[in-house]
């Protein structure tokens, strides 16, 4: 298929839907990937999915999909703040990518609104909930 | 009507088209308004338009619509960065907002990635040229 | 008339009332405006108001009172913090000058703790309400 | 008496009078908490006045009227910018409190424009000389 | 006539003239104005003057002669300190433009020293006086 | 059991007692989780050990034990003072957390004595050696 | 007796148990020190107790100390954050000397977890409300 | 054998050869892996080589040598400039380390010139592509 | 006597010669009180000496000999680095005054480098040991 | 002659010519030279010309014209962002002396912003090549 | 002969040998630079070596061999952290140049690991002692 | 003779006498040099006096003693403020130096309070005028 697209969500977002029901919502990770594999269907995407905990295992599951796929969205979580070895690998594998927060990162705590990801993607995406993936996916859908 | 949108662009943003075509296309503000429409009138919302390059005009006009109007697109341009005044504006009028720009500011100069009224929108999407404008209507939509 | 003074609101206080009366009380601009109209009589003042959401309005205005007043009260709002332009023409027209806040600003977001225009100004306001404009006009009739 | 309020003064200001009398006048502190205690009675209030230069002796005093007064108004004067233990005594005693300067603070040295103890007040007030003290007793008294 | 050139002078500047005359000296704008139109004349130059204490306005004026000047000279006064708004005025015209301040502002206070309009002239000149905009004539003569 | 307790002990304590025994002591480290299990016993609690150099499995173990343990007690080592992924994990499972470190942080090196993870822990304890988790032990029993 | 230990408490404690007895308890300091007492004569220590506002008094009791106790235990209260003359009397007194706080400083105002005291500590102790003293009690005396 | 060196590659460097050739150069890590081989032969050391995106198992190397082996050569790629859990593992083993980086960091963005790792190594050298670390063998021989 | 000197020590100075032999010598403060007296006499100057660790009883002995006196010389200890309050002090009595210090304070902690009280006074003489106060004498001496 | 000035160029001007011509042209030196003696006969002025790498032999030269000529135009290059000397050798000969940069250094790196010697210049010019010493002359022959 | 480079020393770099030689060992820069005369025969290239003191001297000295030399080796010393005028000098003659430094400054105090060379040079060599220069030379040669 | 000091004093001291009598007095340094060396001689001390406005003759002087006498006494002018170089070269020769400011260097702009030179020096002495250079002379003779 032409238009594979992989999603990446780092840690802690395995969590979702068991983790502070009244703040995150009930929905788990896995109803979340469901939703978004079946908007991706009406736009001729397949999507995969990735969840680790572990920086070095997002690296690798990046650079596994170099040559397969036409596009990356991600959602760093913690990462987002620190990691440029998560950066230095979405510059390496030249896929665009987005980069995804389901909360406005902007009115938390004031670490959260520095990116070190964010300037070797396309775009950035905030505050939409579950819904920002789908926002992505479109967006991704009319770059391709 | 139920739905009605306003979209406010911030200074400079009247010269697009005219300004640097290499960089930033052929696409007029004009042409990009009446494309956010088109596609704004498939989702139910009908949208009206303002551009200034005057601060205190564009807080004029979000106070204006404060109680005839369900949402704010905003792309504030330069203001961005230290209109602690269109900030106040946002919160002031109680409307749910979307930040709207059409490059991918965190990879431009430092400056630029400090947003000042991020803290009180909904939202931020960054990065993906006139269809950010488009993302943000899907986005407001799916909280209406 | 000898005592004239001008009393100057910046931008987004022309909501007061209507915006958040849990927080910010039900008294409109207007109603406050009434009220200090009176209290000033008592001290043989008469008052001038003026309100814009444009910094550049409110410098004119300042420059317009520089001969025909005798003092001036401004409440810079969201200005405090970086309009260097309304801090010069309150340095150039010369006459005394006193910043008032209704909140005590100090106690409330980092950036709003710095004020561009007190260091021009005779004194600084904080945290009384509406009642802060008359300490103003005492303050001010005090240095008459 | 219902209303009794404590004016503390911090250290140096009981040399008020003796020490640069072209900048500070000729007002002793003696003459101007007799000054004070004319005007409160005519709002009837009642003063207690105290100076101390140890920060120890302040916290001792503020502690001290915890049950028995309705205000406070201080003048921290160089305690203003860093003693963390007279805010946090201010803080305990959960009696409103007025931070009074006699200059205006923020047009001198850029140290003391930063007052750790502001954010824990209900105002402040400065650069009316000993005529602050007046203001602060009219804005607590509308506020008790 | 072929060159033209844009005189824009930015908040208070107005005032010049009528404002502290042992510092700023007794020449008014338009006496500035009629100075800086003369010499031109002897480079072959014309001058349009725009004076505007509103940033939207400054920065609609800049856009207005972008096809048909040669040249800008600005002294953006208080704005040169923030006003990213006119910086980006300036890049998108394309026109070369000088910044001109009339006292060395790097003798100033220090917010004075920061221009975040300069990095898009072609050159700045400061602590001239009134020379000052001759000398940006000719230097933006010796340019075209 | 009701009272089950994890320690975490982070990157490069797995070679206590083989690195600079002159400073760090001659306990390996499961010397010291005999010892830690021993006083545990006594106040009633299970505890199971856990120690990764890998920041992602340190997450995965947190998250494995949030339904079934009561307590945790990490000496998170030099993630201490960047993993804001590690501090999101402690913060999503909800158990109550301490922060041990064998020696004073606060009298090493400055990047040592800042913790991104303590904010969301309950309590910190440095400078006491391996007698510190004794102590965790002991607070964490007495909260419970 | 041998084990004699100081214990020190900073300004403003001395109104525990009768300031926000929702937030810090009903616990009064005079109860706390019966407590740690108690506590203390099972580990076969003497404790005195020594509470003051004033800097200077906090030095000076630890100076008395210097040739009688073998230890010290210390709740600098706001004194943490700026008394590098307390500082300077632990360092010189060669006593080991433990820093306990009640709250979980890290998780409060920025200013409160910057302790100028805790790089002359032995350990420091934070969040474990009354018991905290008790955990500095059982370090100090394991070090003992 | 007498002198076994571990050569180790951080994150992203698996992809060398394969990345932007242009920049880079056609060497893969094996032909370089190859090349330093080849050179320490000459110098009658035996190199081990390890490369690995994920933090946690590149400590976990550093620790399985510390032994067997007389010196590391590391090119931490992006962990250079955050990971003290590195720095600590090179700081336990005890062996010298040399840090090599293939292009001269010191001239790309800001954050790439500053190494949390290079304070515990012997030396750092940067800017000569794979012959960096022929560069790195050559000094490390001379040390031993 | 014409030429009487206060001579201010502050906190923790009392302890000299009982503080750390080896490094601050065995003179205790009351021997180089002597030392110093004598010295005085050769001079012509008579001194009073004062120790306190309380910062409120240091500016208090300041203000008390503000016209029996013709100079102070001041070791301010911690103090140094954040009494705005001695400073003030210093600056309100109008007496020529010398800070001394001890140790090189340029070549210890960074804190120590930096003073709050020099700015206000004459002179600054520092790492002489006990003869920095006979330098401080003679210059004081000199300049009257 | 009545009027004589100096203009100084500092270290690397000697290269001029030789040195990236496609930059900075192919005038030397020298030619400027010739071209500013000629410009400067026309208004009266006779130029001593001076260059040289070293800070010192710039200061000895701006000390020995220091009683026989009227202005200083200086190009200190690299020495503008350090020399802090240079900025008192101007300051002590109390000639009017203009700061002369050839290229825009305002749009160059972010140390070139910075100049420690403008504050004791009456003028600053940059970003106009070589005709900046002709508008410099003009200036300092306006000043005259 | 074709391969000539120029090995520069900065200040004090000529006591070597005589300073400290428990740290810096007994080589004499003499020593040196006979010891890398003869490793540079094997290369096939011949070094001139130079030592000053003087900022402006070493300047003259890059200038002089910019037509002759292939490469440029230099150990700016204290240069290092603040020259600018150096930093011009080797970015002027456009000739390779690696900067050395004896120890790992990047080990010492903070100033020392701030390059403002290093980022014109093509590589930076730190904390080989003596061999630094060797590899340097060896870097250099593979670049030729 | 055994006792023999070195005195140098740094750029633009040469000028003193001749620059700002009424600031800086009427001796020039040639009669201070005089009165120094009088007093010396009661203190059985020859002094050699150096001055240079030039960094690198500095440091060869301070080199060139290092030998031959038994102290330095070192005003260093502007250099104080960023000359490492001279830092280092102090450092090197390890005799006790001794930095002295003609005014009181705390109590002018801002960068005149950082001194880069005295962490290496045995002591500071400032604001003394002329008689600080006899201060240091005693204090140094008082050390040998």
């Amino acid at each position: 298929m032409k238009n594979r697209i992989l999603i990446v969500n780092g840690p802690n977002l395995n969590l979702l839907g068991y983790r502070e029901p009244s703040i995150y919502g009930t929905d788990t990770l896995e109803s979340i990937n469901n939703y978004i594999s079946e908007e991706a269907k009406l736009l001729g995407i397949e999507c995969d999915f990735f969840q680790s905990n572990c920086e070095g295992a997002i690296i690798d599951e990046i650079h596994r999909v170099r040559l397969s796929h036409k596009g990356i969205i991600i959602n760093p979580a913690a990462y987002t703040h620190y990691s440029y070895a998560i950066r230095d690998a979405i510059s390496a594998v030249m896929i665009p990518c987005i980069e995804v927060h389901l909360s406005n990162v902007h009115a938390r705590e004031e670490f959260r609104s520095k990116s070190v990801i964010a300037p070797v993607c396309k775009g950035q995406i905030a505050g939409f909930g579950k819904y920002g993936y789908i926002l992505a996916l479109k967006g991704l859908s009319e770059m391709m």
